[in-house]
Formats: structure tokens, sequence, C-alpha cells
């Protein structure tokens, strides 16, 4: 632990004038009170009494004292909207600790809402340049050889609240909501390849949902893509929610959301891109001079700082800096955070196990001096990439474009501590 | 991937004759049926028309199509109870893929029932044997460093049902759902060891939990406990949830469930156990002789075939096998099947990454010949310890015993493909 004596426990000595006090909570700052001898148990009788609990139950619900959702959202700057005009769901990353994402907090995209389609009619049929197409039922599937993979799924959109300027009063869901960790369990897309004995001259496969929008995109088949996709029917141990691909999706560890096909119905080997709408029309990255770019498909290290982020408020003294870093590339090597609006840099701890293609949690101690300042997060992958600050990423990419935005996310911090959201 | 062509591959040309046909769902077998040509659009006809599906939302229900839950009982062979008298409710491990156990499906063992506590007014007090007593609110301990782990936690009990019979109407969410893996986050019980300056001739720990029973445990402050240990308000990323200790709880990795101490309130450093009824009369192992062995704290190297297996059924021909290991020692390192009711061995997969102290995936393919057999699992840890096969263990326990068996799991099957629980 780097957290110095010199912090914590002498501000447990200063509150020794007063010691039955216990103290009122204090966000996003360490507050002890001491209490010794026999005040303890005085102490002890502010705590409500034991009391007999709630019977067992077939399921653990939430607290009643935890609030705790995504927020839905109609687009870049398009919030507090009805249900029914949402095209997004984002996951509350300032509320959730750890790496893995609940299951029913799983940031939500889709094109036709959300259809919870019946398992037992599914069927993926799989063709094209193969030797012998097939239509597997989900318990074929299940049947099958699994993997379980620790991967993030990413929103290609995630990010363009900020891409040409920063609402102040954005949290961090806002801005950063649209990224995710699950753990996802199916089939090797490798081993259906053996399956149906794909042609070596096809490189590319067609993925089509079964939801109403029958969202379908052109996927190279890349080694990596043929070693690590998988046909998944389970997250987090359990079957997927209708929301996140029930009954099975393609997972893609490592590239944009949108290739991870929901409601997976069909797998199509062929040797060229099919150009869909959905490759043409949309997820296109409209550039500075006007040409669009087609397959940018991986996505880019990134790292957001969700404590302290937009809308907390902190205070002088100690406050222990944390967030999530990620990169499409493979694993995270370094985060750097910066205290002085980019100035100086100093190395973060990163948690243990570091996966590749998930997020990973950094923290760092700092000691907040009261004064007005900016924070700010880089990461490095394990390929050399270096998050970019926002004004190299704009330089290069324009501000025309709606996706792959990873530059760095800047929080600005007040004299009064309030914490909000700028371009740095 | 281990599947053979010479399995699958055929099975899908046997089924060239009918193409348009697309089979039923088949549990357990790998069942392929061929399609080509015009005719695939015809099959897939077959499949629900897309419709515009449900609103996004803020959180991701359940499917309806899914039933999945723990189940409640009252002890070793008392199932069927009301949920009023149920003392544990069990993981559907039967149900599950992966490793990640969805907090809703944790298991759950409590003395006094489920308190969903006011994290307001909750208090940690730490004292005894150290220099600053402290009383700490959950907002404090939220703001120091923290750290996330995944791990299993196992209740002593795991395993009971099998002791001294073997009731053949189990399924391994009866036999062996008192265990579960999640991520939890907190912090770490170094740093308040730290904070509060442990006397160093303190080497145990009293840990009081909050609900109505009060249960409190010794625990012996070794340097891998002192290392390990959390003071948890996370589970899976989101807070605690009731039924698992919310707003605290510790975590001692490795260590039997009820040391985990939920609703934690109360740390108390000393120099000797202090022999609360929780390590006296309840907790203790009585061995066959008639003395009771205290303070077995550690679980294990135990594994059990989650698939096959009780109240199932197969059908000859491929079928794949997997299930779960793990020791509280550290690592798993090998997982071995017999599908010969223990005469020859095969060495499973394991799922990477193999973490700690967290239950670990298995599998292996297998060919059913039809006939009848006993299928069974074993492990290896790190520290080179092997589980037990059931006479072995009887041999150095005896049956007096509740707590603590790990020995080798059967699983009958007959000639019409029926898996029954049995000893071997």
């Amino acid at each position: 632990m780097t957290l110095r004596n010199g912090t914590v426990a002498e501000a447990s000595e200063r509150d020794g004038v007063s010691r039955r006090r216990v103290l009122t909570a204090i966000p996003t700052g360490v507050a002890v009170s001491a209490a010794a001898g026999n005040s303890l148990a005085e102490t002890l009788a502010d705590v409500p009494a034991r009391e007999p609990g709630d019977v067992l139950s077939g399921r653990s619900e939430r607290s009643k004292y935890v609030q705790i959702s995504r927020i839905p959202e109609a687009g870049p700057g398009v919030r507090n909207v009805d249900p029914s005009d949402a095209i997004n769901s984002k996951t509350p990353l300032n509320k959730l600790v750890g790496v893995i994402t609940p299951s029913d907090l799983h940031y939500e995209r889709s094109h036709a809402g959300v259809p919870d389609l019946d398992p037992a009619k599914h069927r993926l049929l799989i063709h094209g340049m193969a030797q012998k197409p097939l239509v597997l039922t989900v318990d074929d599937l299940q049947a099958m050889p699994s993997v379980s993979r620790v991967n993030f799924i990413e929103c290609t959109g995630n990010g363009w609240e900020d891409w040409k300027k920063a609402d102040e009063n954005l949290t961090v869901q806002n801005t950063h909501g649209l990224i995710s960790t699950n753990e996802w369990t199916g089939v090797p897309l490798r081993f259906l390849i053996d399956l149906v004995g794909k042609d070596r001259g096809s490189n590319w496969m067609l993925a089509e949902g079964g939801d109403g929008a029958g969202v379908d995109r052109s996927i190279p088949l890349t080694d990596e893509i043929m070693d690590e996709a998988i046909i998944a029917y389970g997250q987090n141990g359990e079957p997927l929610r209708p929301a996140h691909g029930f009954p099975i999706r393609l997972i893609m560890p490592g590239f944009e959301g949108n290739l991870h096909i929901k409601w997976l119905r069909r797998l199509k080997f062929g040797d060229q891109p099919w150009m869909t709408r959905w490759e043409t029309a949309r997820y296109t990255q409209l550039l500075a001079d006007g040409k669009a770019r087609q397959f940018q498909l991986r996505m880019e290290t990134d790292s957001v700082i969700t404590s302290p982020s937009g809308m907390m408020e902190i205070r002088p003294g100690y406050n222990r800096i944390t967030g999530l870093a990620w990169s499409g590339h493979g694993k995270i090597v370094k985060v750097e955070i910066s205290t002085d609006a980019g100035k100086t840099w100093k190395e973060a701890e990163l948690n243990h196990p570091v996966l590749p293609k998930a997020q990973s949690r950094f923290q760092m101690d700092w000691e907040w001096d009261g004064k007005p300042t900016k924070i700010v997060s880089r990461s490095t992958d394990e390929k050399g990439n270096v998050q970019p600050d926002r004004k190299s990423f704009i330089d290069q990419v324009g501000t025309n474009a709606l996706f792959h935005y990873n530059a760095q996310q800047t929080w600005s911090i007040d004299s009064g501590g309030r914490v909000r959201n700028v371009l740095a």
C-alpha cells in the first residue's frame, strides 16, 4: 500500500479530541475517528440493533439503499429522452468498482429495440464458401467445445459526446458509458469454421443479426479473429440477456461493438466484403478532407478516470484517483495520470491480473492542495500505442467523424472541489 | 480444438438426405443438419420473423425463456422446505457456464436471515491490541486504496449431502451448490492493520457480523491472510447484495465460507483465539475417534463435473464433459477425468486464465459407447494436493464429520443415458 501514514494516520490523531464521535460520511475523503476503551461499546450502540433478517431466497436482489441503473440516450447530446426514442443505454461507470460489469448494467445499443427470441426456435445458418453448410440449434452449440474470455465490448461511438465541445454537466456515464466488460462463454469461431469446412479462398465472413434491423457486417477472417472470436451463449456465467443478444451473439474481442452481432442468425463465408448499409451508410468514419474511411474495425487504446469524475465533489487532502483503461490491441501495460493538466505525469498502479482486450482498473493516491487544477489519464498498450491528447487526435482525425474517439479525458476541479467535464 | 472431424462432420453428412430439415434440439449431443443452395432461404423462413423489439431500458432483465434460480434448503438431505426454514440457498452449477457466478445466484448461507442494513448508519469498529482504535463509515472505506480479486467462496458444508450415502436424485446444484466465484472489491486488510497500528504481539483477529446471529470468528493473522484478505464493498462490479453482506463483508480467499463474515461490524486484534460458539459448538470437525478438530480453516482441492451431471440425460456418441475445480491453496494445475469408474484417467483442458483460489473451468471431449459406466474428476493444485477418492477420504476422516468434504464426485450413467449421483 502506497498511502503513507503521514496522510491517514495523522488524520485519526487530529480527531482524538472527540473520541466518541462517529464521523459522518465524507465522500471521497478518508475520515477516521479515534475511539478507545469503555467508549467503544457506546459507539457501537449507535449502530442499528441486530434483528432477524429476511428469509433466504432463489435470487439475491439489490439493497433498497442501492440506486444504480443505465441511462437511455438518443445520440450525442440528446439526453432525457423517452425510452422509446433511445438508441443506447449507458453503463454507470461512476458507480461501479473492479472490472466486471453486472450483466443487467452492460451497455445497450440497438437499431430496432430488444427482441426476446425463443431459443427453441432460433437457428444459426452457416453457409457460403464452405463444404458443408449447416443449420444449428442453440442446443447444438451448447453441446460443442467452449471457451470463456473476459473481454470489453465498446460501441464505436463511445466518447462522441466530447468530439466538438464539452458539456460540463456530463458524468463519466455520459461521456464513456458505452463500454462494459463481461465474461463471455461460447463456441470458438475456429471450431465452426472447421466444422463447415470453409474454403481456403474465403477470407471474409458476413454476420447477420435476427433483430428487426437485421444488422449485418462483413468481417475479415484474419488469424487473430479466427482464433479469438466466439459464438457466445453465456454472459457472466448465465445465459445472455435479451438486450445483449440472447440466445447467441458473435463476440469479436478488441473490435467495434457493432461487429459483435447480437441475436446472431447467419454466418456466410465469401471472398470479399458485402458492403452492407451498416458499413457504407453507417459506421464509416467521415474524415476532415470529406473522404470516409471504411472498416476501421479495431478499438484503440483508451482510458478514463472514473473517480473523481464529472459532477462529483472532492475535498482537499487525500483523494484516491481510480479509473479504467483498455485497448483492442491487447493488454494495457501502463497508465499515467497527470494532476496538473498534463504538465507532469505519474504512473498509476494496475490491478492484477491485467487481461488482454479487457478493461483494467488503475489507481493512484493523490494529495489535493485545494487549488483549481485538471486531472487526466493516458494509457499505453502492449503494442506500444499511447492514448493521444485531444489536440493530436483532432489534428489527425478532424471534427466530422463520429467514431473511434479515444482522446485523453480531462476533468477540471475548481476551488470548491467541483469536478467537471472539459476539453484539454 | 480437439473434437475430430470423424465425430462431427460425418454426422452432418449422414443427414444430407433431408436437406431442408432443421434438426430439433438434442441436449448434450452434437446434431447438425446439412442445408444447401436454394433451400437455405426456406430453412431460415422457419425462424420467427424479425420484428421491432422492446425499448431500451435502465437494466437488462433475463429472457422470459430462461428459468434459473437457487434452491433454498434446510440442511443435509432436508429439501423442499418453506423458505423461512431454509439455512442455505444453492447455486445452480448445472445451468451456469464459465467461471463467474451472477451476483444474484451466488450461494447464500445465513444464521439469522438476511438484513438489509442502511449503509449510512453502518459502522466498522477496529480495536483491541492496536495503537489507534477506529470507527469507520462505509464512505471512509470506499475512499481508501482498493483491490479487486476473483475468488471462490465455499461453505464448509459443501458436499455434505454425500457424506454417508448418495441420494441418486440429486443434481450437482444439490451436491455442490454451496460454492460460487465473484470478483470482490474493497480495502486490503493490511491497509487497515497499518492504519490502526496493530500491536506486534497480536496474531489473532476477531471478525463480527452485524446480522441477528452476530456470527463472530477468530482468524489467525498469517502473512498470507494479512496480504490477501479484503474488507469488500463490491461484488462483480456493483455494491454487495444484502444476502452477501451489504454494505461490507470480510473476504478471506481460500478459507471457509463462514470466515468471510457478512455485514461486518467489528474487527478486534488479540493474542489468542476467542473460542466463540461458532468455533466451539459449530464449525468444528467431529472425527472418527470422537475428538473434534478446531480451526480447520482452509478449503482443500476439489472438483466436480457439472455436465453431464445428476438428473441429466445423454446420448451415445460425442459428449462434452465440463466442470469446475478449485483449491484454497492456490491455483489448479491439473484436472483428470475418468470415464471408466476410475480405472484410467485422461487430462482435461483448463480454460485460461487459471486464477488462484478461484474456480477453474475444465472440459474434455468424450465419445460415449452407450454402455453403462461412471464418470469422475480429480483435481491437483499448485501445492501438489490431489483430490482424494471417496474411500481414502472416509478412511481418513470417518463419517461423523460434516465439513470439508472434498472427495471425488462420481456420476453413474445407465444404458439409457440417465446420469445419477452415486458413491464410488
